[in-house]
């Protein structure tokens, strides 16, 4: 048996990390499919949640057999619920549940059991039965070989805090009785991590991991549907992590995600998933910046890449926004347009997932060392993005992000230069009327890059970003469209020179198997101008077709900040959308859709950081009435 | 501008009922197509809420007149936020910004804006400051013609019941100055609505209805993501519509519903279900037991319709389940299998959907008058289900539910009569060995009918079972499957004589545009039995193959209820499962899946009144597993 020993006996792993676990719940499947993933993810245990074995037609032995066969240790038998704070003839029969569950579970080796804080029958508020009756579990459970974890439920009846779990475990004074330090439990109450300290570290016999998006739901419908791994929610997990290192605790990091997406998601990927969380949490604690390693945060945008069925189109439109056409790539066809530091990549190749009509494929990133950040990416499991390359021309790197996007990262060009790989493009196009889009730009360079994202790997994409270029994730917002609420999260570098919007489309708006949704949704880029009237201005007379904003839309905005009727007539005249706050003004405009892609212009004034939101259901509308009524003609 | 006047001058409609409105913000679309369906709906009038007004094409003028075109009256502008309780600097600005809205109401003939309690900016929480400030608002509208409902926002800063809201109000003393009742506001606190009655029915100025499923939210997102039309929620809308005549108030009836759902499905076809559940509510308020018309409320199951590509394999099943094959039907390539008080109407035909396998297309209930009934749905605007007769057959009027599977209607047989249309059927097949299965049947009926939804069509189907069955909801579940989570709405009648399981299934399983999602979530009609032991034996006997139950089920129902060994091995042996509450047993077991159904029998003992919520996560994944299983032979 002592191949399968308890979680608290182990050792850390060879390379002196703690060892990785993962609770079968957090998987979508038969028990049988969640241990072959969480197995081929690389776990080196997993949490046996007890549904899962029950539904299952894996007998104990079977289940052992499995779990030695494919290297996974069962660290934790759970949940076992209502033990504690109860009248003695109900503590009778819980111990009687109690005892069937440690027969069953020594049939399977294990030796730790979960059990959570009474957040049902307990009618006894003294912490004196507590500890009694904990005390008299834990001596049952000795007689079996087990040890209980005691976890307090943020919503326990009478124990919901981990201070009072500890104290009571202190109090009951056995060896083979410790916590459970749950960080969904202690986060979502805003714990005191700190307190962590106070608990020696053999008493810590486990230790659950979850992540998750400040939501305002009560805390039982927040635990239970709406837990991420970690990095890709909200919590300070590197703080918990660090806390918990500070008590000497040696056992298991393990993860116990309730996750509506997750529990339908494909299950191997969804392990793999989970097993980067661990990694990205591990480095990133052990970072002196709590974000991990800092090599790849991006300097700035190398570029945008637009596949269309009809480059034609696209050109037309870059070149009346102040584009200079730089030609062809010597061996590719693709053409490269550029203005300030903005660069757009036109293809006239199929796609990756070969839809028609156009849309953003990928995006180049400056990155200090592109090698660097595709090796973390390989390291964290992602999967390359590549481009067929001669030998002569420079290689570029890449990685396909969970939403089928490629992000491809090349190195910060000096100052002044552009990248090397603009060398392949040309010759560069005449410009009409001899000027030289390039020279002159109102452009500075992209401000943002809008990406839509299916449900099933919004999470995933967060720590995507978080892991691989460090961007920090702002608060979550909702977008009303036509055809129902977009959920936008915006990602970006701490000095915004890097700033994504990634948006989980409405429910209808998703296909299937669609992957990015790109057919209903359109998605964009938006260029930063110093002086986005000059630029509108020049684009209508270039015959650049704007995107119509309504008229109502600008008396509202009237009413709202009180524009002077110059000011407001100029925005009107331009189809110029306006925005406001403490720090600074926006104003903005949009082109029209081709096939799912659009562009817009923005300027920033004094130190505004946001992105409009105000315009956004605007914009949608507009982009939703024109396409009723193309299609209607 | 009179044919555009007012709410509260406006007569209440030719039968003497209060007006009806509805919020653009309920459906999904352009502010025109909310408002054809709105007309086409038979809505007498709209609530113009702001940003469907910014975000449209259509000027303020083009809005009045495409009202006028529709018969539409504009009865309230909203909302408007956070003018009341702040300082005199920031009212300055807040009347500035309600003055321009006045100017706007104008231009479309409106004269009632609805002004929401301070929820952002209020500082100042004396009562004076408020009503002062109510005061003179009230007073700069009287200038435009305007008048001010003021609604208690229910997470308001000083000002979130509608107690409180109309004691400013009366204070403040404006004839154009009164109240705005909105039910999710004052039910999702658990207010008080006797004290409508405080109120003089003049000073209610607007009524906004919603209903809500019952949810641990916090208030916003509640009131934000998940308000239902009435019937289709928990609140009690009936005691609150009640109040609100009391009051004295003419003026309309308005559905103001914030849902994630209907901001995504078809405009039209959402306005129709917004307009049911008002002709609903009317109807139920006047019922003396506050359900509406009570003559088609079914007295039992008529039978159940199963369309199976391979009619012998449903044959197989249900005959050694006891049912006696009672022939074909005269005219239909349809058979009937009946035991005791359940049949079972096995179609050969192809489906209305034409799909592949087996599934359910229908069911029948015995009503007191099905005439009545089918000319309810038809009031209602449900569309009429049909099947070809014959002239000398029985007519089987029927009815669509929103997931597009049929309910007909059928009489009440005499005591110990059998329904008249099975006379149609016949001979009736030797049953093997002799035994007539329908004589010493052990099932007694069908005890429930398990249905997959759509999640489009979910909210509309508990209407559609309350509006036309008089089922009561009772409170929602959640169950765990291996692809995700189901949630379970049991609708029945009080007698339980009727139950029904409607099952929202995980994202993941839910074809776009699949209808019901038969192809991955099976459907299935239960039994009841009065000896299911005894069933199952003979079923087993028979060669009946039933849904596998893992043993680790057993372990963990005798650790649950202590069940004595020879108890347990009994439902082992025959693949039972069991539940138990205060009232009594419930005893069940499961066949295997044919195409898209299944069949389960159970036996209920004492006065269980549950579906065995336990087992229905071990059903799953032992259903699941099946497949897999299958799928990789």
């Amino acid at each position: 048996m002592t191949a399968r020993a308890g979680a608290g006996e182990r050792p850390l792993r060879e390379d002196g990390t703690l060892r990785t676990s993962i609770a079968t719940v957090c998987l979508a499947g038969t028990l049988e499919e969640k241990m072959r993933a969480a197995a081929g993810a690389g776990f080196d245990g997993i949490e046996l949640f007890e549904p899962d074995l029950v539904a299952s037609p894996l007998s104990p032995e079977q289940v052992a057999e499995l779990a030695a066969e494919l290297g996974l240790s069962l660290d934790l038998y759970q949940p076992f619920r209502d033990l504690e704070g109860v009248t003695e003839e109900v503590f009778a029969d819980n111990l009687r549940r109690l005892e069937a569950k440690f027969r069953l579970m020594r049939r399977m080796g294990m030796d730790l059991v979960l059990v959570c804080s009474n957040a049902g029958t307990a009618t006894e508020w003294e912490d004196g039965v507590a500890v009694d009756q904990l005390r008299r579990a834990a001596d049952l459970a000795a007689g079996y070989g087990i040890r209980i974890a005691y976890e307090a439920l943020a919503w326990g009846r009478f124990v919901s805090t981990y201070e009072h779990a500890w104290a009571l475990v202190e109090q009951a004074d056995r060896a083979n009785l410790g916590v459970c330090l749950d960080s969904f439990h202690i986060l979502s109450r805003h714990g005191d991590v700190t307190g962590f300290r106070s608990i020696p570290g053999e008493k810590v016999f486990f230790v659950q991991l979850a992540d998750a998006p400040h939501l305002l739901l009560d805390l039982l419908s927040w635990s239970r549907h709406h837990r991420t791994f970690p990095g890709e929610g909200s919590f300070d997990l590197v703080g918990f992590h660090r806390e918990l290192l500070a008590t000497g605790y040696a056992g298991p990091l393990s993860l116990e995600v309730f996750s509506d997406v997750y529990r339908q998601t494909d299950t191997p990927r969804t392990a793999l998933a989970a097993m980067r969380s661990l990694r990205w949490l591990q480095e990133a604690a052990a970072a002196a910046d709590g974000q991990g390693p800092a090599a790849g945060r991006p300097r700035g945008w190398d570029y945008a890449e637009v596949r269309a069925a009809e480059p034609q189109d696209v050109a037309e439109v870059l070149t009346a926004l102040g584009f200079a056409d730089r030609g062809r790539h010597r061996t590719k066809d693709v053409r490269l347009f550029a203005a300030g530091d903005a660069r757009v990549v036109v293809n006239a190749a199929p796609g990756p997932r070969g839809e028609d009509g156009s849309e953003i494929v990928g995006v180049g990133l400056q990155v200090p060392d592109p090698r660097a950040t595709t090796d973390r990416a390989r390291a964290l499991g992602y999967p390359v993005a590549w481009r067929s390359n001669r030998a002569d021309e420079v290689v570029l790197r890449g990685v396909t992000a969970p939403d089928g996007s490629e992000f491809f990262v090349a190195p910060v060009p000096g100052p002044g230069a552009e990248p090397a790989w603009t060398a392949e493009f040309g010759p560069a196009a005449e410009a009409p009327g001899g000027a030289s889009g390039a020279e002159d730009s109102l452009l500075l360079g992209v401000d943002h890059v809008n990406l839509a994202q299916p449900w099933q790997w919004f999470d995933e994409g967060v720590l995507f970003h978080r892991a691989l270029f460090g961007l920090t994730a702002r608060a979550n917002t909702e977008v009303a469209s036509p055809q129902g609420l977009v959920r936008s999260q915006v990602m970006e570098t701490d000095d915004g020179a890097v700033r994504l919007a990634l948006n989980m489309l409405p429910q209808v708006l998703e296909g299937r198997d669609a992957g990015r949704g790109r057919a209903d949704y359109p998605e964009h880029v938006a260029f930063r101008s110093s002086d986005v009237v000059e630029v509108a201005r020049r684009a209508r007379a270039a015959g650049l077709r704007f995107l119509p904003v309504p008229a109502n839309y600008y008396e509202d905005l009237q009413a709202r900040f009180g524009l002077e009727d110059r000011e407001l007539g100029l925005l009107r005249e331009h189809d110029l959308m306006y925005d406001r706050d403490e720090a600074g003004e926006f104003l903005h405009f949009y082109t029209r859709t081709i096939g799912s892609v659009f562009f817009e212009v923005v300027e920033r004034r004094g130190g505004y950081r946001g992105f409009g939101a105000h315009g956004a259901p605007v914009r949608l509308a507009a982009q939703y009435d024109l396409d009723r009524r193309l299609d209607h003609r």
